[in-house]
């Protein structure tokens, strides 16, 4: 079993109203990262804007880009100098009246190592997301790149074990999840508080589950609400775990910040032998889960 | 939306040499909990006997009992004479050379509700169930008693998002997990430590993921090698979650002892429709789940 040790960042940002300048702050932070020693950064989900889905507003698809595009384009060009991996967020048009909440990976060459579009589209309110977001079609597949294959997973998505083991049996060495959530205003202290250990302990219970690590890169920050509210809270938090999910490196709530851990690989494949959980599935009871229910019968 | 409150308990305990011993221990922690208000109390796996799975000793069969049988016997009269719900576990003798690892589930009338057989077996030095116990046919499907559907799941499940999951599909209300695990003396603190962490966190993640409450139940104590190595400290430590995942009790690791927490069923209602999942599965795109791997190119 051969060690394999890899350091990787990710960069918890606020977001302001100029989408330059966000996507400045975004490279800034790889920048900060790669000296760090980081060789693969994740960015916030869609980094380069406000979170513009807290309203149904039909001129925010004007904030949407194709990919390739400028954002991949920024990117690469980041990753090319840097000579590191980057996993960023965007708003994609893909065809008129068709637009997906997509992560892109690009390579340290600058290349565009893969995608993936996000599955699990919320809609509650303040997170009008149905609205702007077809459900992504690309399945849950890692991308393969000079550093690992990248179990990429956006925000929503983090709430289904589904997702995370999808990727974990396609081969994914470790998971990846940019995302962006934050409080209600309107909530007390005490849930906010069940809320955000329920958003870290369900993602930590993914990298167990499927014995692999995990980032979650969350932006921070108030951002106004267009509807004249109050302003979001987002609730950063951003953390890196190890494939017991045990906590490597974390954010604090508010403040723009860099993370870096290390991790082992051979940690995963240690793990896996004596835990061996992908031995145990029990495929053959599983046909429930490709159904949306089971019909309880009534009590 | 009605408020349903209920307050459930679990007796984590020891096991001794003496299966008479250890049951009446169980029904008396039983009876403490009912006096505390309990009307549901989980016990530990396999709680009428020694860990015996440490080695692979035909004899241990003779453990084994049919269901119903003495053990349902007992804990159905003790349900009917402190009008509470029984989740129990043995050693189930199905027939000749066909055994299984069964939870049990006693009305409070006494009557048997339902059953359930554990699904995923470990094997790995000191837990050599594959030796002893046939993988469970009862699929995972929520034993309907007086106090709610009871997604009983054993142990080693505990590891798999699946069977929580399909649990939560088939309509359970809650999620009850008895467990027999414990340290190897030879892995340090540090290592012991991420293991119970991992353990607590998983299961937590099952209660985030699927907006149920969750209990586990696990034995305490060291307990003799069979084959002469060092005792094997079975780690406690048994906690009753709420459906975010925050802990309402938690018992120590070294130490006998019986828990309540209150469940407040319409926070699940409540929180299932401002965190809507299960609305939002891509069962489109899951039929990877009931295969056994994606076969991964090679890098």
């Amino acid at each position: 079993m051969k060690q394999r040790v890899l350091r990787v960042g990710l960069v918890q940002q606020t977001c302001g109203d100029d989408p330059e300048e966000n996507l400045r702050a975004s490279i800034e932070g790889v920048r900060e990262a790669r000296a760090a020693g980081a060789e693969l950064v994740l960015l916030p989900e869609l980094h380069r804007t406000r979170y513009f889905c807290k309203v149904q507003d039909p001129a925010c698809f004007d904030l949407a880009e194709p990919v390739p595009g400028p954002t991949t384009d920024a990117l690469g060009a980041a990753a090319a100098e840097l000579d590191v991996v980057i996993v960023g967020s965007l708003f994609e048009r893909r065809a008129r009246g068709l637009y997906h909440n997509t992560a892109v990976v690009l390579e340290r060459d600058g290349t565009l190592a893969g995608i993936y579009r996000k599955s699990h589209i919320p809609q509650d309110p303040g997170y009008e997301e149905k609205f702007y977001f077809t459900p992504g079609d690309t399945g849950f597949r890692p991308v393969p790149t000079s550093v690992g294959r990248l179990g990429v997973l956006v925000c929503w998505d983090q709430w289904f074990p589904e997702a995370a083991r999808l990727q974990a049996l396609a081969g994914a060495d470790l998971l990846l999840l940019p995302t962006a959530i934050g409080w209600d205003p309107a909530d007390d202290e005490a849930e906010r508080q069940r809320q955000l250990d329920a958003w870290v302990t369900v993602q930590r219970g993914h990298a167990v589950a499927n014995i692999l690590p995990l980032l979650a890169c969350n932006r921070t920050g108030a951002e106004p609400d267009p509807a004249g509210g109050p302003d979001i809270p987002f609730w950063g938090s951003s953390f890196i775990c190890g494939p017991q999910g045990e906590v490597l490196a974390r954010a604090p709530a508010e403040e723009a910040c860099v993370l870096t851990a290390e991790l082992d690989f051979s940690r995963s494949e240690r793990l896996g032998r004596i835990w061996p959980f992908f031995r145990d599935r029990r495929i053959d009871l599983y046909d429930g889960l490709t159904r949306r229910c089971q019909d309880p019968q009534p009590r």
